[in-house]
């Protein structure tokens, strides 16, 4: 029996990690969050997508493509956090639970990154703990796909 | 003689119509506005194009392919209503009449949609009236293209 | 059988229409609108009572009267939009259905325009379209009449 | 010898009381209200004026006609309370000692309801508390009217 | 020949002059102004109108019908200064020069009172002195009348 | 059969009653107030506990040990009611009917006394009615006691 | 006996009147506003003292100097009306009768021009009347001059 | 060896867990996640000291003790998080690893509820999972930890 | 006889100083501050007792128990400063002359530490200049209890 | 040798340059403006890569390949400026010297254009200089490399 | 037959440029800045006359000697152009081109420093290309000067 | 051997002190605060320099000779205090150790009085405490002079 499917989405720049203000998002590169978020994963029985853009409407395809087709989505919204709208409802409208993660602790940084609309439909929020965010968000996801199951 | 074409944008999420949180956005599905806006359009002597876009750039292209083409624009905006700046360049560039519509009233949601920017560039706005605010919109703009030719 | 019967009440200044900054607000004089809204809504199986004060205390009055006398309201509520909580209190009160209309696209105008309080209790909201917000300002009344009949 | 009289005043749409959103402003009616004031202020030895009017002019001229004649006022302003210097200044004018009351608990609603004029010529304001709170705030007014005297 | 006629209104409580807190607003009654206004006026080749309503819907009646029959304006708004889109709209589509007396200075008093919508719609404001305001008023309308004759 | 207790609690600094800024609070004492308190609430047949720290932990402990034990709460946060959240947290876990009562009329003071947490939660507040609003506010608890009962 | 002297201060640029903006403020020179004040001032019975700069110190120097040897002090602080605090003091400082004039409508311009630290310690402020205004204020500091003597 | 301790802080009202509000906080008590803290703990090589308090004194008595005793500090600052800076500054001060965790989703509730003093001085925050917020926190704690050494 | 004795309060974080932050308040420890303080006032002819709490509510306590018994306050509120109106409370309640002082210039650091409510109520505020603030806040009181003398 | 390059970067609808609101933006083509950027770069020893989107997205993708392939950016972000903090995380994200140049004088139009994302990771802005201003940005950015260099 | 003549100001402090804060303004003396400007104003057809002032008064003083003398204006406003309303004024007056000109990038600094009233009447600014921005300024003002002619 | 020399700065109207507003003020007169200044410096082993200016520009010019030739400076900007960018500049651009005083505890004044520019360059405040708070500066400064040598 095929196992439940988490989406993982990365946002503008993302691509970029590993060298991009190493200072501030750490050295990881999105290959190794990948990797360790796979084995997290696999060790809770899920399996997870993987995806990265630096286009808003692409990442909205994809978060609704996801209805009915995944269990729940982790997402790192980056620069889109803070003025997309259109992100925050698509979120809405595909009603999985969501994830949000950010690798840098957005409440000591610039005013204008400390709202984030992501966070107004996401269950929950992890901020500021690096690469290791994205394996502890896909635990969360994994305990909100069993308590929906 | 060919028909003035009135170009019907739809923005981010709109696709999902009819099945995204229905109490707020009604039971339509986009298929069934197009439908209706034809028929309201056909009636008043007009053809339409009618598209939807997850992407501000799409979007931006169509409203500037609109330019010389299309006798005016009707468009719901959706979600970048609330932040594209662009958007609204676009349709100030083209110089065709606009006509604003939403589905649900902004007005009584969240503080952030009840600003949006395509509104300092539209000459009238209809909101709260679902998928009847199509129709009307499109009789506005019959009327703005009678007033122009 | 009794027609229902549509209330439209227009606020402070609104019989100088015609005359008044027609840059601002067209040419048409209040008994135009009166006269196309009749035909409007003949044509829809309504009859209307279309009224006009400078009172905020007379225009809380009539709504208070509606009740259970008219079937629905369309409401121009001009230079009290944005500031009476009397008239929205009056309006949430009888628990009709409002649609509210303004002539000019209050959008685009001086800040303290751009809220209304009406707004908060009005189902739906037509703005910039002139005399015609008027007409489509009742036929979405004669539908919301329908819904609830 | 004539007993002192209070003067008690109620602002717009307070006339539609035990019919208008019961839960929010409770199943008294301004009948009911009226009575029970009167029986406290009885029992206090004070006569009492009740009055209502949807019209600001018209509380300010009633306000005015108080002074000399009242020995103090009790008003639940409604909508005016946000909005009405006017209802503040002749409050301040007539020189009377005021009580407010507010039935809601104005406090747990809409931000713009959490400010009134009222408030800054008030001795005392009482809210939350239904139709007891116009009795509690007559018992308030009979203390001022005694330590005045 | 008919002597151009010069509206002088006073909104709400101005009739309580010369007993209403003498040290904010100065011991003459409103019938002292009415009088010092009319020799002034009277000097300068005017007659005046004078008149006071605690109502804005009266006060905005007064307005209307000055259009046309009246030569300009003098308005002391008192509370409504702050609040009434409607008075300001009234003024505005009489197309009358309209010149603003306060007797006090608001520039001192209270933030809400440093707000007035009447003042864009004003030629001229004058304020804090009194009911010679009044008088000063009396010469700039007469000024503005003259330079439109 | 034991009569329902009443938990009234007084914040920080309200020790000093009486002699603390007798202009502003008056110059009834902690003591004075607790023996009229008392006296309202024996004849509405409501026995009293009344209280007063100056340490926001202490409150928050005595509200937590009122959950089961107490009727309802009359309390006067004093300086803690602008800024503590923890507090408002308390009453609203406890699950009992409160009342609010300020000695001053905290809408004429400065800013920051404006805003309370605790109306957040409470049904009613009663402001500026001195010493006697604690009665009042016990006659309020005892209505809301016989409502749950 | 010597008459009494009033102190007619000009702001930066007032230099330039009659050619600087002329649609904003009128076309007379700063000679021919100090002519009319002059003889609006004898006939009054008072001589005047005319003075203009660019310089805040010098304005500054100049009321200090006022003191005991003017009678009352007329000012159009221009520019520095919206930002000195120093000239506020100074004013302040003399305790002599200020009168506040300004050219310009400051209320109908940008939001920064109307805010005046001046009016703060002005008696009265005269605005929007041109060069008229300065007259007008010339008669009110007059009457100020009689009443302190 | 000893191994390194975790200290686990819990703010006002914590106490409650499991019957408080339990759709916004969750049917698990403090003594459930006090367990779950010590299974995931203990399994990383740690032990926790987990403790809770009403006073904000007694927290910041704890938070100086641990320095150079305990490796590394959760904090569930709950309703202090809003209001605190002392708190802030006791973390501070300590300079050992924070992780702050929320069992609500805070940026889903009050505007006040949005902004938390700790997140200035915390490495990460976790908010909206729940009991399993607390585990997670422990997790990432448990990895700072071992950075450090 | 006894010489006056001066209360010295510090606030919360205090007892860390020397270790905690150096580079932001100095390296003095809050011993040494006391001795020297000690010496200062000594020189002055004042005797001082100088404490240091976490607690909101003891500082409160203490000051209370100042009344009548010690001659000035001298008081570091540290993180109180900026959220604790019942401090400000408690020293405007015993009407003794306060001097506040910050070991750091709170005007360049955050936006938050810039207001104090203490500097509402306190005679004079000494910020920035470390252990010797003490001292100088001394010499300060010094004068202030002669002059009260 | 290879001559370095500069990425000269055009946001949302600058290919409708010439011809959109000339009298705001004038009237030389994209085109035109690319020709004398490169003969000024040519000039000055450098080549240029000159494009266009409306598309968000397709920026930040161009962005990121310009790192190490390209020596400066010049960037116009059009509309982009005000809202896309994933355009500013690119830019900082590469690490390349940015020019940010706009047609207009951004400091003269509506509020919201005031504030620019991208000049926080700029150099250098430059404004209201029309197509002029690219050819100076040029210049600009050719100091930069040779700084670099 | 003379050049025309562009007059280039400097406001306060900018004397002391190349030993103030050079990490921020860069280690070019106003000396350096004066010959570069010199020789691109040479290249260019123009002369300079090149000013500094610490004083607003002299600043004026000279824009408003420029009038009619001069072709265009480079201003670097320095610390004015924060706060000094009268300097726009000035230029406003004046009627001739202005380039602003900030050496180091005003929209990376302190909030304080992001407007400037000067940019309200510039043609054009340009910020954060330090000492060349002067030479882009001249150049900018040149091309202005010939489009005048 | 010369001893260090402290520039001591006044502002704007500080030479009216001892007769302006003296219940603000107080009643010493700037040369009896330049007699204690001198005295305090002088038992300190420091020379004093003492000047008032009533012009931004002169406190500049004065600021900025100190560079190189005084040891530190003491300052009373008055009401350049909340307005002076400039100012704040110059001081900052000497690199001089500052200590601000101001003679009234401006955190209890007007709103605008609680911002100083010059705060935010100066080592440390000292507001309220009068003439002494001069003293209490000069042996400030004469600290940060010693630890500077």
């Amino acid at each position: 029996m095929a196992r439940p499917i988490l989406l993982i989405l990365n946002g503008p720049n993302l691509n970029l990690l590993g060298t991009r203000e190493p200072e501030v998002y750490g050295r990881a590169t999105l290959a190794d969050i990948e990797a360790s978020c796979r084995a997290r994963a696999d060790a809770l029985g899920l399996d997870i997508e993987f995806r990265q853009s630096n286009s808003e409407g692409q990442l909205i395809d994809w978060i609704q493509e996801a209805r009915g087709r995944k269990a729940a989505i982790v997402i790192n919204p980056a620069g889109l956090s803070h003025s997309s709208v259109s992100l925050m409802d698509a979120l809405a409208a595909v009603a999985l639970p969501v994830v949000e993660v950010h690798l840098s602790n957005i409440h000591r940084r610039e005013e204008f990154r400390q709202h984030s609309f992501v966070s107004r439909v996401a269950v929950g929020v992890i901020a500021g703990l690096g690469a290791q965010g994205y394996e502890l968000a896909v635990e969360a996801a994994a305990r909100l796909v069993k308590r929906e199951a």
